[in-house]
């Protein structure tokens, strides 16, 4: 059975719909990077169990991302979000020295403020 | 039954994970504004029949939001990118007349298409 690793990913954005067991069984596997076998230890589960546990709960996160589309939206925000990050220390940095304007100095600071609060 | 207007907005981020009869039931109660009654007659179940479909589906996407938090998430980063927006065109504003930096205004409008991007 191969990782699939964007299955990591979603599981920041699905996990909590996922039952506690299938959470727990998912986070060992992907999160921890343990074996079937070592999760079957810790859990006290078959190693079939355990594999039926991680199929469930992939096609469960898979299919949400599909229908509701959050972590590729999230995605995107945030390769934006970076975009602006960088554009504003451009200014900052046009606005620098001789005839700085602290008008522009105060906006860009505040920019840079909300996008720390969106990357959070 | 009191309309529950949250769910109208829910229904746009998680509308998809609803089976087509429940959303097709949703959509007409909560978009179109029909009542149980008519909803009925366009979909020939019972009354009763269109007042649980709406329940369930209800409580579907509102566990959803909890547990997945999309839509408050959304909500956040849309306020933030409007106040980068606000932020991007009082630099502009700030900078044009004598002694405008080139630079900044190529910044700026740069932040504006990316803010229009993200809000689409």
């Amino acid at each position: 059975m191969a990782k699939n690793l964007e299955i990591s990913y979603l599981l920041d954005f699905y996990g909590d719909v996922l039952t506690e067991k299938q959470r727990d069984v998912m986070e060992q596997y992907y999160n921890d990077d343990l074996s079937l076998a070592e999760i079957a230890d810790n859990s006290g589960i078959t190693r079939q169990g355990v594999r039926d546990s991680i199929k469930r709960g992939e096609s469960i996160v898979l299919d949400l991302e599909e229908k509701v589309g959050f972590a590729r939206r999230y995605q995107a925000v945030h390769q934006g979000v970076n975009q602006i990050e960088s554009l504003a220390k451009e200014i900052r940095f046009a606005n620098s020295g001789y005839g700085s304007n602290a008008e522009i100095d105060k906006a860009v600071d505040k920019i840079l403020e909300i996008v720390g609060e969106i990357s959070e």
